[in-house]
């Protein structure tokens, strides 16, 4: 069983590094203190047994044997995060993951499959873009290369962040050079459902569609007090007009469309009219043919508005990354169910994107979501109680026992 | 008169300092090149039998004498530049000066009163705002104290910058310590009413009053993948709305309303709502009372709007700077007006802030306009002709020997 007070104290003693003044995290992908955490993180999985091996990706594989050989169960999550992020999103999972190896060795409970905990790198693509990026390199997503050659706003990059870090390991970042069972993964919802129903866990079922686009607005930059307002060439008011579509049609498709990045490749002066606007673009749907109509909607939006903008024009519109819907493994799914019997719960298709969107193509993959205060993530105010905490860890304890016993 | 060939030979060479790529100019106040620049022009001032004088705001005064003792006879402008502005915004009034005190060296030319080409400090307010801040201070609106201790972005203060570059002079910067008998001032028009006239001069007869506002609009960020939309307190949706509003207000009351700079002071992120927003709003209009009524209009549109928007707030509405409108004297006025009658000309009241404002208040001021192309300024396309500078010259001359005669 899963000690509840271990797990919650290991879990803030793990934020130590890249905690903020304001009870958050700003602890993004490689650097310093990401560093540090993980190096902490391996020394504790050595401590119960494990053998670790790091990928070329900088992934961390922590295994402790079990009776027969063979890939492991694997419970894997991140531990980087949001420039203002939580406690919790991420973290929880790699936590959650070491107590359970923590418990077993207490217990010196043998498992019939090896037991694996995981660190994946950059997954929430706050620093280096796209998201979920180690997950996607181990699972063929993406190409090494492409993985290793991201680079962060001041153009570094995530090969140079590994090997300055020595993380750059030797082994090959692929499923079939570390083939993995299964994947289990704990997080906190993120979401509001969980909080409205004052249920405490769920059983994840499987992710929305994504995908993230740039857009570039252009203008013609002139002066603030002598140009008249009908013959300016402003790309912000082309912009204001856009978002709040997006967000319109996001409604009317039943899906999300969110800006979460905007600025200027000119550098902005209070008395001139901005002269560009490039913004980042999120747009979500749980089916992917509504994500197709819902993009197709906002292009169409979006070309109309520039089109009736004087001298404004749609510069480019470049896709980053996305991900298709995504439904898990319905036996390790029942695993995750009958785990949380016990507890009154929820289904849900999760929001947000997941480490295990990548597994699931590589290995029968299920998630358990527990429940955040007002559905809050990617904030500082980011929060689960210890004991919803204390009931996720002994749900993916008792899912990843079914799943090896079956 | 005026050597056409040399007023915009020298103007086109004052413009190797700050220089970029796309044939427009970065020299913000009091940076490198912007010392660079005065530095050449104070020599050049020399050359021709000035004496000069540097205040303790780093406003330089040539000072040319004449027959008679007392305050010279100014024609002021700026060197600054916007971080992305064009080669004659304020430049072509400093270059013009310069010409005008060739011509009367070389013709051995004395005028009754002194002559005085004047380049005044931060006038773009691009780097330290406010705009216009050395001739605010010399003419006794902000104080020394406030002036010096204006700082950039980067924390850097004037007083400190005036001192790494030794332009920080020992003679009080004000009215009274350096007085002036008239202030006359050739600027491009920075506006289109040139142009679609196809004339080429203009009369200024005033400014239009302004205001700046720096404005903040608080949120909470949250999931951009988790977060139903009407669950959001988006600050981004609520800014867009007041974008708008300002604008269509403005069009209603007969001003302007421009947003040149928008951020946050958190880190934003692809796949977080944004948690607030921070704009600069610039508002202007030729009446007083009229832009009293387009500020009473915009804060109860941001009011309603912010109420209407799901848990956001606006957190700080704060007044930068601003100016009333301003009528010139009408004798210097005449000066320009007979100065201009050989050319087919506009009478203008400024859209743009300019010295000149603040000079009204202390001396008999004029200004001079001349066509640029499409009406564009504060932008690297900035344009005016040889032909136009030229005439533009020719009259600031004219103007100021008809003052000097009188
Ligand atoms: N779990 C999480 O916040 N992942 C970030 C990827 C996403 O944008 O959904
Ligand atoms: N002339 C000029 O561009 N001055 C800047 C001050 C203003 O914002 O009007």
């Amino acid at each position: 069983a899963i000690n509840a007070q271990r797990i919650n104290d290991t879990l803030q003693l793990s934020c130590q590094w890249g905690a903020t003044p304001d009870g958050g995290m700003n602890r993004l992908a490689l650097n310093d203190d990401d560093a540090l955490v993980r190096r902490w993180y391996i020394e504790e999985c050595v401590k119960v047994g494990c053998d670790v091996t790091v990928d070329a990706m900088g992934n961390i594989f922590a295994v402790r044997p079990g009776k027969q050989q063979g890939p492991p169960i694997a419970m894997g999550s991140h531990l980087d995060t949001q420039p203002t992020g939580g406690r919790y999103d991420g973290i929880l999972g790699c936590l959650a993951a070491l107590e359970v190896l923590r418990a077993c060795h207490e217990a010196g409970y043998e498992t019939k499959h090896p037991l694996a905990a995981i660190v994946w790198t950059n997954e929430e693509g706050a620093r280096f873009i796209p998201s979920m990026l180690g997950s996607a390199v181990w699972a063929g997503v993406r190409s090494l290369e492409f993985g290793q050659s991201r680079v962060d706003e001041a153009g570094v990059s995530v090969r140079e962040e590994l090997e300055r870090h020595r993380f750059l390991g030797v082994t090959a970042s692929s499923h079939e050079a570390i083939p993995l069972k299964a994947h289990f993964e704990l997080h906190i919802e993120q979401g509001p459902i969980l909080d409205a129903a004052a249920h405490p866990v769920a059983v994840v079922t499987g992710v929305q569609a994504f995908r993230w686009f740039e857009i570039k607005v252009q203008g013609r930059g002139s002066h603030a007090g002598t140009t008249p307002m009908h013959l300016r060439h402003n790309p912000l008011t082309a912009f204001c007009q856009m978002a709040l579509s997006a967000e319109q049609l996001a409604v009317q498709f039943g899906g999300l469309a969110t800006i979460g990045r905007v600025g200027s490749l000119a550098t902005q002066s209070t008395n001139c009219i901005i002269d560009d606007i490039v913004f980042h673009l999120d747009i979500r749907h749980h089916d992917d043919d509504k994500l197709d109509q819902l993009e197709a909607a906002i292009r169409e939006s979006f070309a109309k508005i520039a089109a009736e903008t004087l001298g404004v024009r749609l510069a480019s519109w470049e896709a980053l990354t996305g991900s298709q819907a995504v439904k898990f493994d319905p036996f390790a799914v029942d695993c995750v169910r009958n785990a949380c019997k016990p507890y009154p719960k929820e289904e849900i298709i999760s929001g947000a994107g997941h480490d295990s969107v990548n597994t699931s193509k590589r290995c029968p993959t299920a998630m358990i979501f527990i429940r955040c205060k007002d559905g809050v993530s990617h904030h500082p105010s980011e929060f689960s109680t210890r004991e919803d905490i204390a009931i996720g860890g002994s749900v993916l304890l008792d899912a990843v026992c079914r799943y090896d016993s079956a």
